[in-house]
């Protein structure tokens, strides 16, 4: 409970700080009811099937009606048996999937033939339960890789699933897919359009493999609106550049990466082109940005959440390219954890990423504070950069020249702690 | 001198299991008198100019007449002021190099104009004590990035380095190179050519921001043989591929990495495509493998030395993007540290690597020890997986396919050491 408070907390202070949409009122499950509240047409619920936790380790999200639905998944060649399995699904019915099961603590990858009938048997008794077909459930697994789940726990506590569903479950929900988090990531958005009030709300696990490579963790996200398959998708698709892909924790890419949305259709309907969409879109970024700051606050062993912005590059491939080769950089994430301004090794992540530059031209800033001027004239005050060193969140900024190129990503530090995490995570 | 007898020991016992090509025999520090011989034509020397260290901070070496010359520079944008300066010297002169200067301590990176004249300052005044052309020196600098040089400090300790030259100064010499090195890397091998024997002797240093791309750290080698300097170039370049390049710490390129080979010429003739220039190509390659190996393991916190093959994939490309991306992921790392045998986190790296497979035939072994085979099938003993895993040097292999492409790198682990070095290397 001290943990959820904590979690609650930080949640509340990133809200605060965060430069949401005009059209967009931010909702942390306390000013949405004490355990979060879902969009209408939705209720969740979650149970201990005992897979590796103590804790409740199964969630079930359902939509009372046929629900349009989206997903991104991971490009890892090894991706899971639930990642082949919703891939399926969603392609068969992305206009009417109804539940999305998940469970931590064991990802049901590299698993097999063996791993893939588990998956369809989760599939399988979430559909006898709630009488739909198989094909309109998708599934996600978090957790460790290679071992087989514990099958006969996973479906006995999918036949009492039913009876937990309520609608304001949304922090339970979140704290049931939870591996190594140390605080449950649910959120909630409204968004007023011209037909009337749009929710959004989602659920996000991160924590360890975090990379910006496609989705890169597990989110569940649910809306009322009403929205095409397809445009849904494409929303998810745009949000998610900028929100989930530009994240990093540690550079590893995960087996069971996997983001998706379900809309129920009970509110305002949205059509393509129109300024609704355009302000859906929006919201959609500004919600899934949020969670993403959340795993990065919450990456494995993080003390920091830093902002680096990468500008003046050639384009904006070449950006995203240096920004994310000098996030991933371990002497970089030491020296952010070090609180040491050692810019040298910026400059020279930056130099290594293929992004093109002459490096005569850098420029470097630590949210303003200057610390490079073109020629590697570093001309500042080592007490002025350490105090925003000490800061948990500040910007680093890179300019590479003068070209249009942008783009920005959230990195953390990197601490003993990470090597504790995960040096004992499995046994 | 407890570290230097500790150095020599794993120089010892490395050497002892390393299988040498027939022709050449190996020759540590002791077995070559106990401060470390040069071949013929070259003597060097060390002394302190109190840069960032008390001790000897400032080697040279220097040969006797006019040697042919080759040398890989870093990739790195960023490169630093020696790296543009030794590069254009070696344009202007490669077959009459006359000395390499080379400083700890302080990088001379990301240093400007005036870390341009700190070079070129170096290398005249070397030139200036041994009454050559400054355009015959190299100058090589490894340390902080982004400070300038104790310039009065740096050109009077080269005013007293020529009297400190003597032949048997190879560990001297590899002493003055470290910066957070634990012990000096100095070998030498000799070689039976159809002409006689030719000897080969290098010092390396390495510990943080080794990666494999281009020459990822510094190293200096010197031979008697007599070979032409674009022979000499292709021998380097052919060697570094299967060496340096194939050995990572932390993923990080430095912005001074330099690999030079001088030839003094007063041994005998290697030529063009001749059955001596393969003995002596083999010869190069062991030798910085030899060199590669002790950076590894004595990178900074590590404590295992991890050979990481792949075979059986599409080609030599794809094995080695697979091999590079297991051997640089943190997961890996940090699962190699904590001694467990976690293959999920292998397999996920292979698979987010960009090289193609299919993750059913994937198969995995630890030595001679079976993780994995085709299917995902693990059917091993975890307390013999744990006990190879417990051993300080150990194999992993990962066969994609049936492919023909293979690769080996060799990595070391990610502990909580690295973190402290590297949360306060600077301050």
């Amino acid at each position: 409970m001290e943990k959820l408070s904590k979690g609650l907390n930080v949640i509340r202070k990133l809200s605060a700080v965060t430069p949401w949409p005009v059209s967009v009122t931010p909702m942390s499950a306390e000013s949405d009811g004490t355990h979060g509240f879902w969009p209408a047409g939705f209720s969740a619920g979650a149970v201990s099937a005992a897979i590796r936790y103590e804790r409740k380790d199964l969630m079930l999200l359902v939509a009372d009606a046929p629900a349009s639905a989206a997903a991104l998944f991971t490009t890892n060649l090894c991706c899971a048996a639930p990642v082949t399995l919703s891939r399926k699904h969603l392609q068969c019915s992305p206009s009417s999937i109804r539940a999305i099961v998940c469970n931590s603590g064991n990802a049901n990858a590299a698993t097999g033939e063996k791993g893939m009938d588990d998956s369809r048997a989760m599939a399988q008794a979430v559909a006898r339960e709630l009488l739909i077909r198989p094909e309109e459930v998708l599934v996600a697994s978090t957790g460790v890789i290679g071992q087989l789940l514990p099958m006969e726990r996973v479906l006995g506590a999918i036949s009492i699933l039913p009876s937990a569903l309520q609608r304001e479950s949304g922090i339970d929900a979140a704290q049931a897919i939870m591996t190594t988090d140390t605080f449950p990531k649910f959120f909630t958005l409204e968004l007023q359009l011209s037909g009337g009030t749009v929710r959004l709300s989602g659920i996000a696990k991160g924590s360890g493999m975090i990379c910006p490579n496609m989705a890169t963790m597990l989110a569940i996200l649910a809306t009322d609106a009403s929205i095409a398959p397809a445009l849904l998708q494409k929303a998810l698709k745009g949000a998610n550049r900028k929100s989930f892909n530009a994240i990093t924790v540690d550079g590893d890419t995960s087996t069971n990466d996997m983001v998706s949305i379900l809309a129920s259709g009970t509110g305002p309907v949205i059509m393509a082109e129109s300024k609704d969409f355009s302000l859906f879109c929006e919201a959609l970024e500004a919600l899934m940005t949020f969670l993403a700051k959340l795993i990065v606050i919450d990456g494995e062993g993080a003390t920091k959440l830093v902002t680096i912005t990468v500008e003046g590059a050639v384009d904006d491939r070449d950006a995203e390219l240096a920004a994310r080769t000098i996030a991933q950089s371990s002497l970089v994430k030491t020296a952010i954890h070090g609180e040491d301004p050692n810019w040298g090794r910026i400059v020279a992540a930056a130099g290594r990423s293929g992004a093109f530059f002459h490096q005569e031209e850098l420029e470097l800033h630590f949210d303003n504070l200057s610390l490079l001027k073109p020629g590697f004239i570093a001309n500042y005050s080592e007490t002025a950069a350490s105090e925003i060193m000490a800061k948990e969140s500040y910007t680093i900024t890179l300019r590479l020249g003068s070209g249009p190129g942008q783009a920005t990503v959230w990195s953390c530090d990197l601490s003993k702690e990470y090597v504790d995490i995960n040096g004992s995570y499995r046994s």
